[in-house]
């Protein structure tokens, strides 16, 4: 099923913080709730926060009490604000709501009915989009990335997306072709998005794999069973640098210390041309408990943490990149300019 | 207080299973109990292990039945090897077991009561040297690590060790003198070492510390948060590669991209010349529920995993063997042997 869908009024989402140990589709019906759902990381991963908060703005279109325009748009920007205001440093998100508002001031003089209408209907096409972007990408990744053990972290997966994954359209395609020998899967402390997530839905699928914790990544490279590294993004800049989920640094630094292929997957709505660099992007820093605690269970007596939810991988680090448009290689500036041009 | 002692029969150990939630002090009177602890990990770190199982055969040696010689060696034999088949990785267990077993076998022709006696005074002695090594080993590393922020992994601390501790000694004396700014404490997941008694042992004695998940080290190195690594060792070989807590080998890798020194800290009783690779170090591995739950809670589906306790680091990523003996250098094949020679 879709991770994040909307119909009538009501935002609806796979509660990701249950997961494994409960399966439960969550109703939203205001847009503080859907904030909430953001911020608490109900739901996480860089396209389906972007489909959540276009459906978000779908949400406040269907059930906004505003009589006229001017209340309206007054209570769409308020809406528009309170969403941008729940992580920092996926781009998908902003990518949202911004081709939301566009369309909506390209067609301000169009009646409330047909506004209305046509957020309702730009959030659907993000969702829908979102969908053929993954199976494109879980092609175009598979056609490139060596037959073996892959090794991924966090989860980029169908619940980081409306549905499929980015690097989980690509093992789902490899997965099929017979090319996925075994995938190893991060743990991806402190949220347990591997662990949790990607172990869940992979083994659902049928997908050979085996946990590790983070630590373990170096040690399995060095034993040569690694074939090939992917890992999502939560926003590619123009130089290639991209940020993701704690952690990705480390296995880019590992991937080039063993000589192995470092991919990200990320759809055109996650690179984001107005940074030139890395070192540009905001990296949430999350509370405390999080490292304090795994699972539920408290771990640690109470001192200091740090808490970075991100890091950046500098571009050096990456073979390629898998967009919907086909893979980018070196050197990114250039192609990635390029791929935008041609579009 | 020291973490592992005997007295009359009783071997008295922090239960380390138990922090930082509860300080407990168990008291074991049989072998089968100090077996169990060593396998458990309520007493774990290679120099505390070693002063276990030398306990042991004290403890064997005060509450054996026997009552001829003959007798008397059958059960020695018998504890030497079930204490011995308890972890394969760390040396400083065979160690101990050898240092008293030969002493006992050149003393054969002496009287029972003498020999026991000898065991119990080598335990001691093994123990009472350990602590003195850990203050030598203190001072020797302060001198040559820099000004600033150590990063270290796992607990090698007085927790694993009889008291003081091999890297704690270092930061102790480090933090004393003033020249240690912030410590990074990893995780160090499965078992938590890290989060849970680094992070315990350290903050009370006042060392400003924070906890950091195992993949977030990568990150703070590349924002040049971290001046030197610091570990602690399982099995040092002749060629200078070394055995340590899995996730070692990661920082190694990140030290070498970073620039940033690297060191291990371990007395002579964990330098196992009888190895001439890394690669003959045998490495356990673990049951799989360390890695599917953490601090007692269930945080992944019933899947695969992986879970290898240690890994190994070659040498070349090694900037120094921070001994109880001094401070060794690359050639470290070289540079061992010498130090063994003028012992």
């Amino acid at each position: 099923p879709r991770s994040v869908t909307y119909e009538n009024g009501k935002v609806k989402l796979i509660d990701q913080r249950l997961l494994p140990r409960e399966f439960k589709v969550i109703e939203l019906m205001t847009i503080e709730e859907v904030a909430r759902a953001i911020v608490t990381m109900q739901v996480r991963g860089a396209p389906a926060i972007g489909a959540a908060v276009a459906f978000g703005l779908a949400l406040y279109a269907e059930t906004t009490k505003a009589k006229t325009k001017d209340e309206f748009f007054d209570g769409f920007y308020e809406t528009y604000e309170r969403l941008k205001n729940t992580r920092p440093t996926a781009v998908n998100l902003f990518w949202a709501l911004n081709r939301v508002k566009k369309l909506v001031e390209e067609h301000r003089e169009n009646s409330l009915d047909k506004i209305k209408h046509l957020i309702v209907e730009e959030a659907q096409k993000i969702a829908d989009e979102d969908v053929e972007a993954n199976l494109r990408m879980g092609h175009y990744g598979a056609e490139v990335l060596p037959e073996g053990n892959v090794l991924t972290h966090c989860n980029a997966g169908s619940l980081a997306t409306v549905h499929l994954g980015t690097v989980g359209a690509v093992l789902r395609v490899m997965h099929k072709e017979g090319t996925l020998k075994l995938l190893w899967v991060d743990e991806t402390r402190p949220v347990l998005q591997g662990a949790r997530l990607s172990a869940w839905e992979y083994h659902y699928d049928g997908i050979p794999l085996k946990i590790i914790s983070d630590n373990m990544a170096g040690f399995v490279m060095q034993q040569g069973k690694v074939d090939a590294i992917i890992v999502g993004a939560d926003r590619i800049v123009a130089n290639g640098d991209f940020a993701n989920k704690i952690g990705t640094y480390t296995l880019a630094v590992l991937a080039k210390e063993h000589g192995i292929p470092f991919f990200t997957v990320a759809p055109l709505s996650t690179i984001d041309m107005s940074l030139k660099s890395g070192k540009e992007i905001p990296i949430e820093e999350r509370a405390k408990e999080e490292v304090l605690t795994c699972g539920g269970c408290k771990i640690a007596p109470d001192v200091d943490v740090y808490n970075p939810a991100f890091d950046v991988t500098p571009h050096k680090y990456l073979t390629g990149i898998i967009t919907d448009r086909g893979v980018v290689y070196p050197p990114f500036e250039r192609n990635l300019k390029r791929l935008f041009k041609r579009e």
